[in-house]
């Protein structure tokens, strides 16, 4: 008979794509007792919740939640409420995540078609527009800040514009970049943008904020068919979040510790936090830089959240990355596909983004390297 | 500018159909400070907890796991997983849950035929034999513990051998009765049944647990399409619990408490779980017997987690229900669709059901009974 002991988890300093560290506010709130799906104080969490995002998304959209589920749901919900199938769909992949919306879309019975960028380049609009132009797309999806390459898609308002013209949906996936580099949804023109709670928001992983704008609502309420999966239906959690009618049974501590989160977000200011991000990332680059492992990224495009280092000459770079694991309780990332072995991935985002941990960071490192 | 105040939610001691209350110990084991989605420390617990939901589950069944989603997206994941578009399924109706799987099937392009009992009843091994005779189904789906109801589906080894012989795979809803009742997934030939971390195992909610029977793995994998979500597709899920491939941000702090949760369990014996869940339901169902609220179900198939009262008459259900929650903190739930003025539900789930609740309840129904 086994023995199960007291949980007795190895605290880490989490520097890679993610999850990022919560502050202590964000635990403790977790630690209130839970309270039923339908509790008025669960539902007033839902509109200071509602409200904060919105702020956070920087839009007036009325379906703005969070969904019961890890920032792969939040991709998957986007892509089954618009895509139905025969739905053509327009995927600009520079990077995994991109792959993923692309293989998402198709389990979905979508005809997909991909436009591609080398890994570490990001889409000029005049490439887009002329994708967009081949034939008639009922979506048009994209990664603003693609974990696997530290690359940030500019020119999003332009893209979005460009769709727009050619009568696509805009998906925009946000799952690195909110929190940490603005996300102008209205702005844009984004019609479904989606992230996730653990990365540069800094609550736990479990919940995937997302915002629908009305013109995408509309489409989604014009379907055909219904929502293959109930469980990621928005409409059911339209009808949840606004009319307390039951769908699922969310979970309480995760929103206690997401309001948290975004009231600290709140409490920041979105420019400073914005400018914390650039700073501590500025830090750490030119410290990447002396040690001989510099930015794969060029400056223009390069992420504050998430660097990808590269690996210098003669460095085992999994190795290295078991040292400072456990020698150190650092965790940062491998580089993900044909990166896998040239960079290392390392995230500076939400309460993970504080001068002590560049310092420390960069300390090890300089330890480490031969 | 809104003001967002210290989170300041009021306890409540929920005796609904869930949430249940989570005990301290599962609470401080959810305040650990999260940790990576692929640290060694995580895929520790996924071992134990693997271990110790195939025990819960009387189960040897290799994928054994924790969905990253409510017990709804358990609900999902055995459909979409098992069904593809024009597939046969047979779903056995006796209350609202039964109604949402048939729902879900038919969302997947399942060719969905149901049986039926009034709200209340359960089925015969005869009437279920006889519907499996109609055609050959892929699959059977049946509820074990109905919280719409407050009933208890007997018969399942019975029943899961007559979908055998008929070809059908077997789908059981644990989603109750999963920690407070038998259930015997091996003995009884079940191929999925899932349930939810925050009703008899008394964890917060936020996760499935789910169980595949190798017959049910096999006709996953020999599936002509792909599963339409990728974000519930178990072969992924495999490949990250047991090969530790990246595919999607688990919640370590889920993680956390339901282990903690699962420890509890196995640390208290199933028998002796069972027996105090039977124990102080018997307690709650001779008060309300003595309130003139007597139990809706008959003994014989009445549920000990999940109990329905009627209502007596005279009384207006819901004004009650508001000022046991305003008045004493405690939360039941409201009847189910036809039910909804006719009976209360109160759950005794997990780390809920104990004497010094159903003592508060029963004294403050009485209180509040003319």
């Amino acid at each position: 008979m086994p023995a199960y002991h007291d949980l007795n988890v190895q605290e880490r300093i989490l520097l890679g794509p993610g999850p990022s560290m919560a502050s202590p506010r964000v635990i403790r709130a977790m630690a209130t007792p839970p309270i039923g799906h339908l509790d008025p104080g669960l539902l007033a969490i839902y509109e200071e919740e509602q409200a904060l995002l919105r702020h956070l998304f920087q839009t007036e959209n009325p379906w703005t939640f969070a969904l019961s589920g890890t920032g792969t749901s939040g991709m998957q919900a986007a892509l089954a409420n618009l895509l139905e199938p025969g739905d053509a769909i327009l995927v600009a992949v520079h990077g995994y995540f991109g792959q993923r919306l692309a293989e998402m879309a198709r389990r979905l019975g979508a005809e997909v078609e991909t436009i591609e960028r080398p890994l570490g380049e990001i889409f000029t609009v005049e490439a887009i527009e002329a994708a967009l132009s081949r034939r008639r797309y009922k979506v048009f999806a994209i990664v603003h800040a693609e974990t696997s390459t530290g690359a940030e898609q500019l020119h999003l308002g332009e893209i979005a514009a460009a769709a727009h013209r050619h009568g696509a949906l805009v998906v925009l996936d946000t799952v690195t970049s909110l929190g940490s580099i603005p996300v102008r949804v209205d702005a844009w023109g984004v019609d479904i943008a989606y992230s996730a709670s653990q990365k540069s928001l800094g609550a736990p992983a479990g919940l995937a904020p997302i915002t629908v704008s009305p013109r995408a609502q509309e489409a989604i309420q014009k379907r055909r068919t219904s929502v293959s999966s109930f469980y990621l239906d928005l409409n059911l959690y339209a009808r949840y979040w606004h009319d307390h009618a039951y769908h699922h049974t969310a979970s309480a501590s995760l929103h206690y510790a997401l309001r948290e989160a975004l009231r600290e977000v709140w409490e920041e200011g979105l420019e400073a936090r914005f400018a914390r991000h650039r700073r501590h990332a500025e830090t750490l680059w030119a410290g990447l830089e002396e040690l001989g492992a510099p930015p794969f990224i060029p400056l223009d495009y390069r992420l504050p959240p998430l660097t990808t280092a590269r690996v210098p000459a003669g460095v085992q770079p999994h190795a290295l990355r078991a040292r400072l694991l456990e020698e150190y309780n650092i965790e940062i990332a491998a580089g993900f596909g044909a990166l896998k072995d040239k960079v290392w991935r390392i995230g500076l985002m939400g309460y993970s983004s504080r001068a002590e941990n560049v310092t420390l960071l960069l300390a090890a490192l300089r330890d480490l390297l031969p």
